[in-house]
């Protein structure tokens, strides 16, 4: 008899490329090494956390142009926001429904180093797997680096699945 | 149909307490883990890559005694080696057999940081297993972290296991 499922957290995030509702290229990556290496066959004995954090100013970027009259506004803005999120999410769920593998995927703002470490302490999954850009230590300098942070901090076991050479797009800080 | 198992390296060593044939409470660990949380009951899509590395230099500590007078004094002394290492495997690969999961085990001598990360380009694993005791930061500065430099520099993903406060004995830097 199998006992309780493993609790597999994922963080995913937006492509910088193509921006919602795309999933960046190494959480992608990040989720389909997860699917093929560790689940396989074997749906039953797995459940995905999917995990999607917002950053807030990058939001706000988005919407420079933009004009706030009326407390309306934010909150349309929020719920435009939320929608994204969850057209990011859906593609992950969808593909967890299709193997018939269970999931949970739900969306958080924030800084995403301090929420993924959060969440980790609240939901207690079994381990969390995170994408990497697989950046030189001189890329890192500049945009830093979540995968990191989370190898260090997270109170769970960690995997870094990085992109391999031909899924990096030109500039390597894109994903 | 099942692709290719997933080829997942586990890094064993022997206890600093108890010493061969015993295995570190954090190799122990990590392999528990990986069976227990990973392969799960999907013994056939995986298959464990047991490495194990000797220190020279411990070994030579054991034999400060010993009087070496001929060539075959050395040869001995390998061989006692050989023999130490092979008893720590046969824990490893009989819970292998026992489960039903293929596996292959094997001993190299040397730095163990260097010799996995060598063994990973050479073997090419899906990912790579290691214990680690959990160390504070200023228990790491006198006794270094084999998983901490694995994490940085092995070239597959890595996932580290930690010893539970209960597993851990009295001194941290004992495993």
């Amino acid at each position: 008899m199998e006992s309780e499922p493993t609790r597999v957290m994922v963080a995913v995030n937006e492509s910088t490329l193509k921006g919602y509702p795309h999933a960046s290229i190494s959480s992608k990556k990040a989720f389909e090494w997860t699917l093929k290496k560790i689940v396989r066959s074997n749906t039953s004995g797995f459940k995905l956390l999917l995990l999607h954090v917002q950053v807030q100013d990058e939001d706000g970027f988005d919407d420079m142009d933009s004009i706030y009259a009326s407390p309306d506004d934010f909150r349309q803005m929020r719920e435009r926001n939320k929608a994204k999120g969850l057209h990011l999410l859906e593609f992950f769920v969808k593909k967890c429904h299709d193997i018939g593998v269970g999931c949970e995927a739900w969306i958080r703002k924030g800084d995403p180093t301090e929420v993924i470490c959060h969440e980790v302490r609240r939901v207690r999954p079994d381990f969390l797997v995170v994408g990497s850009r697989g950046l030189g230590p001189f890329q890192k300098v500049f945009v830093g680096t979540v995968s990191e942070f989370c190898v260090k901090h997270a109170e769970c076991p960690v995997i870094t699945i990085k992109r391999t050479a031909e899924e990096s797009p030109q500039d390597p800080a894109d994903d």
